[in-house]
């Protein structure tokens, strides 16, 4: 079996003049595409969530660029400079804490000022997007191979929330080891924790899985303990929203708690995610501010009411796994066994903090 | 404040003649009462689940011997005893695995078998069904008072599924420890776990605690050991469905988990049941089969369907918390502290096993 028969789902379509996004609301009931033919539609669907994880909406807004330079009528790079300039400051303000999103647009806009005095801007911003994918789906290749060179044959693995090709330009970070895993016949079972209050896991993950001809089996995320005591998982693999200078990892809530019950099983825990992620300048997970979101989240699903009236919440997104509870971490720089300060520094250098 | 007032709800009305039931299954939107005439309506009410929770399923079942006594042209006890056989089968059958539904028809049945020649028997029937009620809420109460004694002042609490007034005769095993430890002014904040894949905690605990002016806080069951790193609770309290003989316990799925969060954050672990539901002759947790439930429960939410056609879900009802993990078994009987086979048998005596 080819590598590519387990990675056949995709978060965008590019045919040159427009983006279609598949739109993430409706699955895993509707596969419906949204035409994306400006800049501004760009914008509204990474605001409205039909696409979502950080890097599938970087690449979206790479591409609400190109589309914008090739609509605007600017007769020189220099000059769409700073036409485009208001596009994309409404494309940065469609998510403001997507650290991609900024990343990716600066990344365009760099491009743009580099591109002064030559005639191809328009053709060149397009190979920029192209670019901006086509590297995160390498990245997302290479760790795959890293990753799954770490899991013994026979294993089994639990996962958490979507880290997966609908959250990226394809194949996706700890989904993407797992994809590769699979792949290489070294994981001979897949457990997805259906990940609350949003569901990724059980709405996206066993979906994108299954798209691929992999049998993934959800579980209650409260059942991922007795999952280990039953020795049916070797390891847990989860994605990153941020990893600190000393190793530690914000990641979707609920992660934490996993990588303790791994660790009392002798389960390891490997955490993938591209070096972009690291932040090197934060000494260490506690000094990350947490967000908590609304409570409302808690008290129904997908709309339906479950909790009565009155009732209060407590919904922090993201939690802390310290570097002590974490066997890998997994980059397309290279994989750091036992994360410490000095192995972090090692491979991603000293940072400004 | 006094003891009642943290105690107003009740799953069950009898005024002597009639058993009116709330229906659980409509709860927290509608407070609807259903009344049951006859046994055979307490038997349908049994098995839809509009009664739920070990404890409440055999007073149900005890008043509705009690009905069908009343109800029946027998002249004697001893002729009763032949004519409600039958009703009682199918009383018993209405939940064939709970324990508490046949204990309490036993009872029922030789009570009835112990008033051979005496006039009284419906009323003394009746009576027996009082008796079983009473006792359950009076174990509650004793268990209320040797848990809250365990906490110290201004504690956070953390609980898991329902365990409450609803479950029981009034008060709850793990809910009533809670109860009393606010009254007492011990508990300064109840968290509880909304508890996939039924939902008990989110739909049940949060609102009996509400009518009794009990403020408590809903967490998706993935959050708790993110709670307890940021010191927010100092025990979690849970019931239990099965206590073997060296102090393992069964209970609601993710109970487990917690303990193992419990113990990583040195945040204490109680588990509170009445003795009845310790079974010394099962030597350990091992012993127990866990009963996995329809995948279906996992693939949607109050009938709400959530995941793809095609997925495959693992949905163990229990886990087996050791008893090494346990700080503190509360029962009517007295606390055991640090369960082992020793300290089990010094409260339980020696089982048959």
């Amino acid at each position: 079996m080819t590598a590519s028969s387990f990675d056949r789902v995709r978060p965008y379509r590019w045919d040159g003049t427009t983006l279609a996004l598949l739109d993430q609301r409706r699955l895993p009931f509707q596969e419906e595409w949204i035409d994306c033919g400006d800049a501004a539609a760009v914008a509204a669907a990474i605001r409205d969530l039909v696409v979502r994880g950080a890097p599938a909406i970087g690449i979206a807004a790479a591409y609400g660029v190109a589309m914008a330079a090739c609509q605007c009528e600017a007769d020189s790079a220099e000059a769409a400079r700073k036409v485009l300039a208001p596009t994309l400051e409404h494309l940065r303000a469609a998510r403001p804490t997507a650290v991609n999103l900024a990343w990716a647009l600066d990344r365009m806009d760099a491009r743009l000022a580099a591109l002064a005095g030559r005639d191809d801007w328009r053709e060149q911003l397009a190979a920029e997007a192209d670019a901006i994918a086509t590297e995160d789906l390498a990245a997302n290749r290479h760790m795959g191979e890293l990753g799954a060179a770490l899991i013994a044959p026979g294993s089994g693995v639990l996962t958490h929330c979507n880290t997966g090709s609908l959250a990226t330009a394809g194949l996706g970070t700890a989904l993407g080891v797992i994809r590769v895993g699979c792949e290489k016949g070294r994981i001979a079972a897949v457990y997805a924790g259906e990940t609350r209050p949003w569901l990724q896991g059980a709405r996206l993950t066993v979906w994108e899985l299954q798209q691929d001809g992999i049998d993934a089996t959800l579980i209650a995320d409260s059942a991922a303990a007795h999952l280990m005591a039953q020795g049916r998982v070797q390891w847990v693999i989860i994605g990153a929203d941020r990893i600190t200078a000393n190793g530690d990892v914000a990641n979707k809530i609920g992660s934490y708690q996993l990588a303790i019950a791994a660790r009392h099983h002798g389960v390891k825990f490997m955490v993938v995610a591209p070096s972009s992620t690291v932040d090197m300048a934060t000494a260490r997970g506690a000094d990350i501010e947490i967000e908590e979101r609304d409570p409302a989240e808690l008290l129904g699903i997908a709309g339906h009411r479950t909790v009565a009236e009155g009732i209060a919440a407590w919904n922090p997104v993201f939690d802390i796994t310290p570097a002590s509870l974490i066997d890998a971490i997994v980059t397309e720089r290279g994989v750091v066994e036992q994360p410490s300060v000095e192995s972090m520094a090692a491979l991603f250098g000293h940072g400004a903090g």
